[in-house]
Protein backbone atom coordinates (compact mmCIF):
# COMPACT_ATOMS: atom_id res chain seq x y z
CA UNK A 1 0.00 0.00 0.00
CA UNK A 2 0.90 3.82 -0.59
CA UNK A 3 2.63 5.48 2.46
CA UNK A 4 0.09 6.73 4.07
CA UNK A 5 -0.31 10.05 6.67
CA UNK A 6 -2.91 10.20 9.39
CA UNK A 7 -4.35 13.65 9.98
CA UNK A 8 -4.90 12.91 13.61
CA UNK A 9 -7.90 14.68 16.20
CA UNK A 10 -8.07 14.00 19.19
CA UNK A 11 -9.47 11.24 20.92
CA UNK A 12 -8.01 7.61 20.57
CA UNK A 13 -9.20 6.68 16.78
CA UNK A 14 -6.01 8.48 15.67
CA UNK A 15 -3.82 5.59 17.91
CA UNK A 16 -6.06 2.57 17.08
CA UNK A 17 -5.97 3.66 13.04
CA UNK A 18 -1.80 3.81 13.47
CA UNK A 19 -1.97 0.38 15.40
CA UNK A 20 -3.49 -1.19 12.64
CA UNK A 21 -1.81 0.24 9.68
CA UNK A 22 1.84 -0.74 9.50
CA UNK A 23 4.40 1.11 11.37
CA UNK A 24 5.93 3.48 8.58
CA UNK A 25 2.57 5.95 9.03
CA UNK A 26 3.17 9.35 9.42
CA UNK A 27 1.31 11.07 12.14
CA UNK A 28 0.25 14.87 11.32
CA UNK A 29 -1.78 16.42 13.82
CA UNK A 30 -3.39 20.52 14.28
CA UNK A 31 -1.38 22.88 16.03
CA UNK A 32 -2.68 22.10 19.64
CA UNK A 33 -4.33 18.83 18.55
CA UNK A 34 -2.63 15.99 20.89
CA UNK A 35 -4.09 12.48 20.30
CA UNK A 36 -4.33 10.35 23.19
CA UNK A 37 -1.29 7.31 23.16
CA UNK A 38 0.39 8.79 20.05
CA UNK A 39 3.31 10.47 19.11
CA UNK A 40 2.67 13.18 16.56
CA UNK A 41 5.65 13.41 13.40
CA UNK A 42 4.63 16.74 11.98
CA UNK A 43 2.47 19.42 13.44
CA UNK A 44 0.48 21.84 10.89
CA UNK A 45 -1.19 24.75 10.65
CA UNK A 46 -4.61 25.10 8.37
CA UNK A 47 -2.89 28.31 7.44
CA UNK A 48 -0.20 26.90 5.88
CA UNK A 49 -2.26 23.91 4.31
CA UNK A 50 -0.31 24.17 0.93
CA UNK A 51 2.99 24.13 2.25
CA UNK A 52 2.24 21.45 4.96
CA UNK A 53 0.45 18.98 1.82
CA UNK A 54 4.00 19.45 -0.21
CA UNK A 55 5.88 18.40 2.95
CA UNK A 56 3.75 15.05 2.92
CA UNK A 57 4.11 14.82 -0.86
CA UNK A 58 8.08 15.10 -0.38
CA UNK A 59 7.65 12.39 2.34
CA UNK A 60 6.21 10.43 -0.09
CA UNK A 61 2.69 9.96 1.48
CA UNK A 62 0.14 9.34 -1.58
CA UNK A 63 -2.69 8.78 0.87
CA UNK A 64 -4.42 10.79 3.43
CA UNK A 65 -6.42 9.83 6.48
CA UNK A 66 -8.42 11.53 8.87
CA UNK A 67 -9.28 9.97 12.20
CA UNK A 68 -10.98 11.87 15.56
CA UNK A 69 -12.46 15.19 15.90
CA UNK A 70 -11.23 18.22 15.15
CA UNK A 71 -13.50 21.33 16.21
CA UNK A 72 -13.77 24.98 14.96
CA UNK A 73 -10.29 26.07 14.38
CA UNK A 74 -9.53 29.77 15.08
CA UNK A 75 -7.63 31.31 12.27
CA UNK A 76 -4.66 34.04 12.43
CA UNK A 77 -4.54 35.80 9.60
CA UNK A 78 -0.61 37.13 9.44
CA UNK A 79 0.04 33.16 9.34
CA UNK A 80 -1.14 32.81 6.01
CA UNK A 81 1.44 31.61 3.09
CA UNK A 82 0.15 33.37 -0.09
CA UNK A 83 -1.03 29.68 -1.46
CA UNK A 84 -3.10 28.87 1.07
CA UNK A 85 -4.15 32.39 1.11
CA UNK A 86 -6.03 31.64 -2.17
CA UNK A 87 -8.24 28.73 -0.30
CA UNK A 88 -9.56 31.42 2.25
CA UNK A 89 -12.89 32.03 0.50
CA UNK A 90 -13.07 28.34 -0.18
CA UNK A 91 -12.77 27.46 3.23
CA UNK A 92 -14.30 30.23 4.83
CA UNK A 93 -17.44 29.11 3.06
CA UNK A 94 -17.25 25.84 4.16
CA UNK A 95 -16.90 27.10 7.70
CA UNK A 96 -20.35 28.54 7.71
CA UNK A 97 -21.42 24.88 7.17
CA UNK A 98 -20.18 23.81 10.63
CA UNK A 99 -17.68 21.46 11.61
CA UNK A 100 -18.56 18.66 8.94
CA UNK A 101 -18.42 21.27 5.77
CA UNK A 102 -15.10 22.49 6.85
CA UNK A 103 -13.41 19.01 7.09
CA UNK A 104 -15.17 18.16 3.57
CA UNK A 105 -13.69 20.80 2.14
CA UNK A 106 -10.39 20.49 3.83
CA UNK A 107 -10.42 16.92 1.96
CA UNK A 108 -11.44 18.24 -1.10
CA UNK A 109 -8.28 20.45 -1.02
CA UNK A 110 -6.07 17.81 -0.40
CA UNK A 111 -7.22 15.43 -3.11
CA UNK A 112 -7.30 18.45 -5.81
CA UNK A 113 -3.79 18.77 -4.45
CA UNK A 114 -3.55 14.69 -5.60
CA UNK A 115 -3.03 13.46 -2.05
CA UNK A 116 -5.91 10.50 -1.57
CA UNK A 117 -8.22 11.17 1.24
CA UNK A 118 -9.22 7.59 2.33
CA UNK A 119 -11.57 6.44 5.31
CA UNK A 120 -11.59 3.28 8.04
CA UNK A 121 -13.66 1.08 6.06
CA UNK A 122 -10.79 0.74 3.35
CA UNK A 123 -7.77 1.42 5.57
CA UNK A 124 -8.60 -0.49 8.62
CA UNK A 125 -12.33 -2.20 8.58
CA UNK A 126 -11.29 -4.34 11.76
CA UNK A 127 -12.02 -0.77 13.60
CA UNK A 128 -15.53 -1.41 12.52
CA UNK A 129 -18.86 -2.93 14.09
CA UNK A 130 -18.96 -6.24 11.90
CA UNK A 131 -22.43 -7.34 11.50
CA UNK A 132 -23.57 -9.91 14.05
CA UNK A 133 -23.32 -9.61 17.71
CA UNK A 134 -20.32 -8.58 19.10
CA UNK A 135 -20.76 -9.49 23.21
CA UNK A 136 -20.95 -12.88 24.65
CA UNK A 137 -25.07 -12.78 24.67
CA UNK A 138 -26.88 -11.97 21.73
CA UNK A 139 -29.93 -9.66 21.39
CA UNK A 140 -33.54 -10.80 22.73
CA UNK A 141 -36.26 -10.37 20.69
CA UNK A 142 -37.61 -7.58 22.85
CA UNK A 143 -34.00 -5.77 22.42
CA UNK A 144 -34.35 -6.69 18.59
CA UNK A 145 -37.35 -5.02 17.74
CA UNK A 146 -36.01 -2.20 19.63
CA UNK A 147 -32.90 -1.85 17.27
CA UNK A 148 -35.13 -2.15 14.68
CA UNK A 149 -37.33 0.91 15.67
CA UNK A 150 -34.34 3.00 16.59
CA UNK A 151 -32.39 1.87 13.24
CA UNK A 152 -36.25 3.06 11.09
CA UNK A 153 -36.43 6.43 13.41
CA UNK A 154 -32.60 7.07 12.35
CA UNK A 155 -33.18 6.31 8.75
CA UNK A 156 -36.02 8.79 8.46
CA UNK A 157 -34.59 11.33 10.43
CA UNK A 158 -31.12 11.13 8.31
CA UNK A 159 -32.14 13.47 5.33
CA UNK A 160 -32.42 16.00 8.29
CA UNK A 161 -28.35 15.90 9.06
CA UNK A 162 -29.21 15.39 12.57
CA UNK A 163 -28.63 12.17 14.69
CA UNK A 164 -26.52 9.75 14.92
CA UNK A 165 -28.15 8.04 17.84
CA UNK A 166 -31.10 7.52 19.96
CA UNK A 167 -32.53 5.16 22.61
CA UNK A 168 -35.87 2.30 22.27
CA UNK A 169 -36.94 0.85 25.63
CA UNK A 170 -40.08 -1.02 24.71
CA UNK A 171 -40.78 0.53 21.49
CA UNK A 172 -41.32 3.85 22.49
CA UNK A 173 -38.21 6.32 21.63
CA UNK A 174 -36.95 7.46 24.99
CA UNK A 175 -34.36 10.04 23.67
CA UNK A 176 -32.60 11.11 19.82
CA UNK A 177 -29.23 12.03 20.20
CA UNK A 178 -28.58 15.73 18.44
CA UNK A 179 -26.14 19.23 19.22
CA UNK A 180 -24.74 17.90 22.53
CA UNK A 181 -23.63 14.36 21.59
CA UNK A 182 -24.40 10.30 22.77
CA UNK A 183 -23.06 11.21 26.11
CA UNK A 184 -25.50 14.01 27.18
CA UNK A 185 -28.07 12.24 25.41
CA UNK A 186 -27.01 9.27 27.62
CA UNK A 187 -26.84 11.06 30.99
CA UNK A 188 -30.39 12.91 30.00
CA UNK A 189 -31.76 8.78 29.60
CA UNK A 190 -30.10 8.02 33.29
CA UNK A 191 -32.28 11.29 34.54
CA UNK A 192 -35.31 10.34 33.14
CA UNK A 193 -36.31 6.87 33.58
CA UNK A 194 -37.74 7.24 37.30
CA UNK A 195 -39.92 9.38 35.95
CA UNK A 196 -41.94 7.02 33.62
CA UNK A 197 -42.30 3.49 32.73
CA UNK A 198 -40.65 1.48 31.24
CA UNK A 199 -37.99 2.27 34.40
CA UNK A 200 -35.50 -0.14 32.45
CA UNK A 201 -34.30 -1.98 29.82
CA UNK A 202 -33.89 -0.62 26.46
CA UNK A 203 -32.06 -0.28 23.11
CA UNK A 204 -29.07 2.42 22.40
CA UNK A 205 -28.67 2.64 18.50
CA UNK A 206 -25.46 4.12 16.70
CA UNK A 207 -25.62 4.61 12.86
CA UNK A 208 -23.86 6.88 10.92
CA UNK A 209 -26.25 9.23 8.82
CA UNK A 210 -27.44 8.21 5.72
CA UNK A 211 -24.96 9.45 2.66
CA UNK A 212 -22.85 10.19 5.71
CA UNK A 213 -19.04 10.99 3.80
CA UNK A 214 -17.52 7.19 5.03
CA UNK A 215 -13.53 9.32 4.21
CA UNK A 216 -13.84 10.48 7.63
CA UNK A 217 -16.44 10.93 11.07
CA UNK A 218 -17.43 7.64 11.38
CA UNK A 219 -19.96 7.46 14.85
CA UNK A 220 -17.67 5.44 17.52
CA UNK A 221 -18.39 3.83 20.72
CA UNK A 222 -15.54 2.86 23.09
CA UNK A 223 -15.84 1.52 26.85
CA UNK A 224 -17.14 4.68 28.73
CA UNK A 225 -20.10 4.64 26.23
CA UNK A 226 -20.56 0.63 27.94
CA UNK A 227 -21.05 2.57 31.22
CA UNK A 228 -22.85 5.26 30.29
CA UNK A 229 -25.74 3.30 28.51
CA UNK A 230 -25.32 0.69 31.68
CA UNK A 231 -26.20 4.18 33.96
CA UNK A 232 -28.81 4.85 31.34
CA UNK A 233 -30.39 1.08 32.27
CA UNK A 234 -30.48 0.13 28.83
CA UNK A 235 -30.09 -3.66 28.26
CA UNK A 236 -28.59 -3.41 24.42
CA UNK A 237 -26.65 -1.93 22.13
CA UNK A 238 -27.43 -2.33 18.25
CA UNK A 239 -24.44 -0.53 16.06
CA UNK A 240 -24.81 -0.31 12.01
CA UNK A 241 -22.20 -3.11 10.47
CA UNK A 242 -19.12 -1.31 8.60
CA UNK A 243 -20.09 2.39 9.58
CA UNK A 244 -19.69 2.81 13.65
CA UNK A 245 -15.68 2.42 15.21
CA UNK A 246 -15.92 0.49 18.61
CA UNK A 247 -12.74 2.13 20.10
CA UNK A 248 -10.81 -0.13 22.76
CA UNK A 249 -12.34 -3.09 21.34
CA UNK A 250 -11.30 -5.55 23.94
CA UNK A 251 -12.11 -3.39 26.87
CA UNK A 252 -15.66 -2.48 25.41
CA UNK A 253 -16.55 -6.22 24.83
CA UNK A 254 -15.33 -6.89 28.41
CA UNK A 255 -17.70 -4.13 29.99
CA UNK A 256 -20.65 -4.98 27.85
CA UNK A 257 -20.48 -8.94 28.85
CA UNK A 258 -19.49 -7.50 32.13
CA UNK A 259 -22.49 -5.89 32.46
CA UNK A 260 -24.44 -8.20 30.41
CA UNK A 261 -25.12 -6.08 27.79
CA UNK A 262 -26.10 -7.26 24.32
CA UNK A 263 -24.28 -5.88 21.54
CA UNK A 264 -24.79 -6.34 18.06
CA UNK A 265 -24.23 -4.95 14.69
CA UNK A 266 -27.12 -4.21 11.49
CA UNK A 267 -26.55 -3.44 8.29
CA UNK B 1 -74.94 23.36 18.09
CA UNK B 2 -75.62 20.27 19.84
CA UNK B 3 -74.79 19.72 23.03
CA UNK B 4 -71.52 18.80 24.21
CA UNK B 5 -69.68 17.21 26.74
CA UNK B 6 -66.31 17.36 27.71
CA UNK B 7 -64.63 14.65 28.65
CA UNK B 8 -62.04 15.92 30.96
CA UNK B 9 -58.32 14.74 31.31
CA UNK B 10 -55.21 16.64 34.03
CA UNK B 11 -54.41 19.97 33.28
CA UNK B 12 -55.92 23.23 32.18
CA UNK B 13 -57.42 22.65 28.82
CA UNK B 14 -60.63 21.21 29.54
CA UNK B 15 -61.40 24.22 32.03
CA UNK B 16 -60.31 26.42 28.93
CA UNK B 17 -62.76 24.47 26.23
CA UNK B 18 -65.21 24.50 28.96
CA UNK B 19 -65.05 28.67 29.22
CA UNK B 20 -64.99 28.51 25.16
CA UNK B 21 -68.17 26.61 24.98
CA UNK B 22 -71.34 27.47 26.20
CA UNK B 23 -72.40 27.27 29.96
CA UNK B 24 -74.08 23.98 29.11
CA UNK B 25 -71.44 21.85 28.78
CA UNK B 26 -71.71 18.92 30.24
CA UNK B 27 -68.08 17.83 32.32
CA UNK B 28 -67.31 14.15 32.87
CA UNK B 29 -63.98 12.73 33.85
CA UNK B 30 -62.76 9.58 34.81
CA UNK B 31 -62.64 8.40 38.43
CA UNK B 32 -59.30 9.73 39.70
CA UNK B 33 -58.95 12.42 37.53
CA UNK B 34 -59.69 16.50 38.51
CA UNK B 35 -59.28 18.83 35.93
CA UNK B 36 -58.13 21.98 37.19
CA UNK B 37 -60.16 24.52 38.50
CA UNK B 38 -63.07 23.03 36.51
CA UNK B 39 -66.21 21.14 38.80
CA UNK B 40 -66.80 17.43 37.07
CA UNK B 41 -70.69 16.72 36.79
CA UNK B 42 -70.18 13.03 36.06
CA UNK B 43 -67.50 11.03 36.79
CA UNK B 44 -66.79 7.42 35.09
CA UNK B 45 -65.27 4.63 34.74
CA UNK B 46 -63.74 2.86 31.96
CA UNK B 47 -64.82 -0.63 32.74
CA UNK B 48 -68.69 0.86 32.42
CA UNK B 49 -68.22 2.58 29.49
CA UNK B 50 -71.17 1.41 27.50
CA UNK B 51 -73.76 2.89 30.75
CA UNK B 52 -71.63 5.85 30.40
CA UNK B 53 -72.28 6.73 26.87
CA UNK B 54 -76.29 5.68 27.62
CA UNK B 55 -76.13 8.59 30.40
CA UNK B 56 -74.74 10.59 28.22
CA UNK B 57 -77.11 10.13 25.64
CA UNK B 58 -79.65 10.39 28.13
CA UNK B 59 -78.66 13.89 28.40
CA UNK B 60 -79.27 15.06 25.49
CA UNK B 61 -75.14 15.09 24.36
CA UNK B 62 -74.66 14.61 20.84
CA UNK B 63 -70.90 16.02 20.55
CA UNK B 64 -68.25 14.79 23.09
CA UNK B 65 -64.63 16.44 23.06
CA UNK B 66 -61.61 15.46 24.69
CA UNK B 67 -59.68 17.50 26.50
CA UNK B 68 -56.17 17.66 28.43
CA UNK B 69 -53.98 14.22 29.06
CA UNK B 70 -55.49 11.20 30.56
CA UNK B 71 -52.59 8.25 30.86
CA UNK B 72 -53.19 4.87 30.96
CA UNK B 73 -55.53 3.50 33.18
CA UNK B 74 -55.64 0.30 35.39
CA UNK B 75 -58.95 -1.75 34.94
CA UNK B 76 -60.80 -3.56 37.33
CA UNK B 77 -62.09 -6.98 35.65
CA UNK B 78 -65.04 -6.54 38.51
CA UNK B 79 -66.81 -3.78 37.36
CA UNK B 80 -67.04 -4.33 33.96
CA UNK B 81 -71.14 -4.17 32.71
CA UNK B 82 -71.59 -7.39 30.11
CA UNK B 83 -71.69 -4.57 27.08
CA UNK B 84 -68.35 -3.03 27.94
CA UNK B 85 -67.18 -6.36 28.56
CA UNK B 86 -67.21 -6.79 25.00
CA UNK B 87 -65.41 -4.00 24.23
CA UNK B 88 -62.14 -5.10 26.11
CA UNK B 89 -60.86 -7.44 23.57
CA UNK B 90 -60.50 -3.96 21.14
CA UNK B 91 -59.22 -2.03 23.92
CA UNK B 92 -56.60 -4.11 25.23
CA UNK B 93 -55.15 -4.36 21.53
CA UNK B 94 -55.18 -0.79 21.51
CA UNK B 95 -53.87 -0.48 24.91
CA UNK B 96 -50.89 -2.44 23.26
CA UNK B 97 -50.34 0.45 21.68
CA UNK B 98 -49.84 3.21 24.18
CA UNK B 99 -51.81 5.82 25.08
CA UNK B 100 -52.47 7.61 21.60
CA UNK B 101 -54.05 4.22 20.32
CA UNK B 102 -56.17 3.07 23.72
CA UNK B 103 -57.53 7.16 23.15
CA UNK B 104 -58.33 6.70 19.32
CA UNK B 105 -59.96 3.14 20.00
CA UNK B 106 -62.25 4.74 23.03
CA UNK B 107 -63.01 7.66 20.19
CA UNK B 108 -63.83 5.27 17.58
CA UNK B 109 -66.48 3.22 20.31
CA UNK B 110 -67.83 6.71 21.04
CA UNK B 111 -68.09 7.01 17.27
CA UNK B 112 -69.56 3.55 16.65
CA UNK B 113 -72.37 4.35 19.36
CA UNK B 114 -73.56 7.57 17.61
CA UNK B 115 -71.98 10.46 19.52
CA UNK B 116 -69.71 12.31 17.39
CA UNK B 117 -66.01 13.41 18.57
CA UNK B 118 -65.19 16.75 17.64
CA UNK B 119 -61.75 18.50 18.48
CA UNK B 120 -60.51 21.98 19.31
CA UNK B 121 -60.28 22.95 15.80
CA UNK B 122 -63.87 23.05 15.27
CA UNK B 123 -65.40 23.54 18.82
CA UNK B 124 -62.86 26.35 20.20
CA UNK B 125 -60.47 27.73 17.56
CA UNK B 126 -59.37 30.67 19.83
CA UNK B 127 -57.22 28.74 21.84
CA UNK B 128 -54.95 27.46 19.13
CA UNK B 129 -52.11 29.87 17.85
CA UNK B 130 -53.11 31.58 14.79
CA UNK B 131 -50.84 32.36 12.31
CA UNK B 132 -48.28 35.03 12.35
CA UNK B 133 -46.21 36.84 15.63
CA UNK B 134 -48.58 36.37 18.54
CA UNK B 135 -46.01 38.06 20.99
CA UNK B 136 -45.15 42.09 20.83
CA UNK B 137 -41.82 40.98 19.22
CA UNK B 138 -41.94 39.19 15.92
CA UNK B 139 -39.10 37.51 15.10
CA UNK B 140 -35.67 38.34 13.82
CA UNK B 141 -34.32 36.75 10.74
CA UNK B 142 -32.19 34.54 12.72
CA UNK B 143 -35.11 33.43 14.89
CA UNK B 144 -37.13 32.90 11.62
CA UNK B 145 -34.09 30.78 10.22
CA UNK B 146 -33.95 28.87 13.09
CA UNK B 147 -37.88 28.05 13.11
CA UNK B 148 -37.94 27.33 9.62
CA UNK B 149 -34.80 24.38 10.54
CA UNK B 150 -36.80 23.38 13.44
CA UNK B 151 -40.06 22.85 11.26
CA UNK B 152 -38.47 21.45 8.54
CA UNK B 153 -36.56 18.73 11.01
CA UNK B 154 -40.38 18.22 12.69
CA UNK B 155 -41.44 17.22 9.40
CA UNK B 156 -38.96 15.13 8.19
CA UNK B 157 -39.21 13.09 11.78
CA UNK B 158 -42.90 12.73 11.97
CA UNK B 159 -43.51 9.61 9.96
CA UNK B 160 -41.54 7.71 12.83
CA UNK B 161 -44.73 9.11 15.39
CA UNK B 162 -41.95 10.93 17.17
CA UNK B 163 -41.39 14.13 18.32
CA UNK B 164 -43.68 17.35 18.65
CA UNK B 165 -40.84 19.59 19.46
CA UNK B 166 -37.07 20.35 18.98
CA UNK B 167 -34.45 22.91 19.75
CA UNK B 168 -32.82 24.58 16.82
CA UNK B 169 -29.88 27.24 17.70
CA UNK B 170 -27.51 29.22 14.84
CA UNK B 171 -29.15 25.88 12.03
CA UNK B 172 -27.89 23.61 14.68
CA UNK B 173 -30.26 20.80 16.45
CA UNK B 174 -29.84 21.27 19.90
CA UNK B 175 -32.59 19.14 21.19
CA UNK B 176 -35.39 17.21 19.78
CA UNK B 177 -38.64 16.00 22.03
CA UNK B 178 -39.14 12.06 22.75
CA UNK B 179 -40.70 10.32 25.43
CA UNK B 180 -39.85 12.55 28.47
CA UNK B 181 -41.56 15.43 26.65
CA UNK B 182 -41.09 19.23 26.65
CA UNK B 183 -39.94 20.04 29.85
CA UNK B 184 -37.46 17.26 30.00
CA UNK B 185 -35.75 18.84 26.64
CA UNK B 186 -36.27 22.50 27.96
CA UNK B 187 -34.46 21.53 30.74
CA UNK B 188 -31.76 19.05 28.99
CA UNK B 189 -31.09 22.14 26.64
CA UNK B 190 -30.54 24.96 29.92
CA UNK B 191 -27.87 22.34 31.31
CA UNK B 192 -25.95 22.15 28.38
CA UNK B 193 -25.35 25.50 27.11
CA UNK B 194 -22.04 25.77 28.93
CA UNK B 195 -20.62 23.29 26.76
CA UNK B 196 -20.83 24.12 23.48
CA UNK B 197 -21.26 27.45 21.43
CA UNK B 198 -24.29 29.05 20.91
CA UNK B 199 -24.09 29.53 24.50
CA UNK B 200 -27.57 31.74 24.11
CA UNK B 201 -30.41 32.19 21.57
CA UNK B 202 -32.38 29.69 19.84
CA UNK B 203 -36.18 28.85 18.81
CA UNK B 204 -38.19 26.19 20.37
CA UNK B 205 -40.29 24.67 17.36
CA UNK B 206 -43.29 22.90 18.59
CA UNK B 207 -45.84 21.41 16.30
CA UNK B 208 -48.58 18.17 15.62
CA UNK B 209 -47.24 14.94 14.13
CA UNK B 210 -48.28 14.83 10.32
CA UNK B 211 -51.43 12.94 10.32
CA UNK B 212 -51.75 13.04 14.37
CA UNK B 213 -55.44 12.56 15.09
CA UNK B 214 -57.30 16.39 14.98
CA UNK B 215 -59.86 15.21 17.67
CA UNK B 216 -57.61 14.58 20.44
CA UNK B 217 -54.23 15.05 22.54
CA UNK B 218 -52.85 18.60 20.31
CA UNK B 219 -49.57 19.72 21.37
CA UNK B 220 -49.68 22.88 24.08
CA UNK B 221 -47.74 25.07 25.67
CA UNK B 222 -48.60 27.35 28.53
CA UNK B 223 -46.63 29.87 30.65
CA UNK B 224 -44.25 27.24 31.65
CA UNK B 225 -43.35 26.74 28.57
CA UNK B 226 -41.89 30.36 28.52
CA UNK B 227 -40.23 30.12 31.69
CA UNK B 228 -38.36 26.63 30.43
CA UNK B 229 -37.51 28.31 27.03
CA UNK B 230 -36.37 31.26 28.49
CA UNK B 231 -34.18 29.32 31.54
CA UNK B 232 -32.85 27.64 27.99
CA UNK B 233 -31.65 31.32 26.90
CA UNK B 234 -34.07 30.55 23.75
CA UNK B 235 -35.57 33.71 22.26
CA UNK B 236 -38.25 32.39 20.08
CA UNK B 237 -41.23 29.78 20.10
CA UNK B 238 -42.39 28.55 16.63
CA UNK B 239 -45.68 27.07 16.90
CA UNK B 240 -47.83 25.62 14.07
CA UNK B 241 -50.45 27.33 12.97
CA UNK B 242 -54.09 25.74 13.94
CA UNK B 243 -52.18 23.02 15.89
CA UNK B 244 -50.94 24.07 18.90
CA UNK B 245 -53.10 25.17 21.90
CA UNK B 246 -51.53 27.90 23.64
CA UNK B 247 -53.04 27.61 27.75
CA UNK B 248 -53.48 30.52 29.63
CA UNK B 249 -53.01 32.96 26.90
CA UNK B 250 -53.19 36.10 28.21
CA UNK B 251 -50.37 35.24 31.10
CA UNK B 252 -48.60 33.26 28.36
CA UNK B 253 -48.18 36.31 26.24
CA UNK B 254 -47.87 38.35 29.20
CA UNK B 255 -44.68 36.34 30.01
CA UNK B 256 -43.02 36.06 26.21
CA UNK B 257 -43.53 39.54 26.09
CA UNK B 258 -41.60 40.37 29.81
CA UNK B 259 -38.68 38.03 28.81
CA UNK B 260 -38.91 39.70 24.91
CA UNK B 261 -39.50 36.69 23.47
CA UNK B 262 -41.11 36.63 20.02
CA UNK B 263 -43.54 33.96 19.76
CA UNK B 264 -45.26 33.04 16.31
CA UNK B 265 -46.70 30.60 14.42
CA UNK B 266 -46.31 29.26 11.24
CA UNK B 267 -48.64 26.61 8.58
Amino acid sequence: MSRVAIIAGSGRLPAELAAALDASAMICAPDGITPDGLAVDLHFRVERLVPFMRQLDDAGIEVVSFAGPVHRMAMDPALFDPETATLVPRLLQAMHGGDDATLRAVMDVFEDFGLRVAGLAELAPGLLAAQGPLSARAPDPAETSDGRRGTAILEILSPADVGQGCVVAAGQCLAIEAFYGTDAMLAQVAGSRELREPRTGGVFVKRAKVGQDMRVDLPAIGPSTIDAAVAARLTGLCLQAGRVVVLEREETLARADAAGLALWAVP
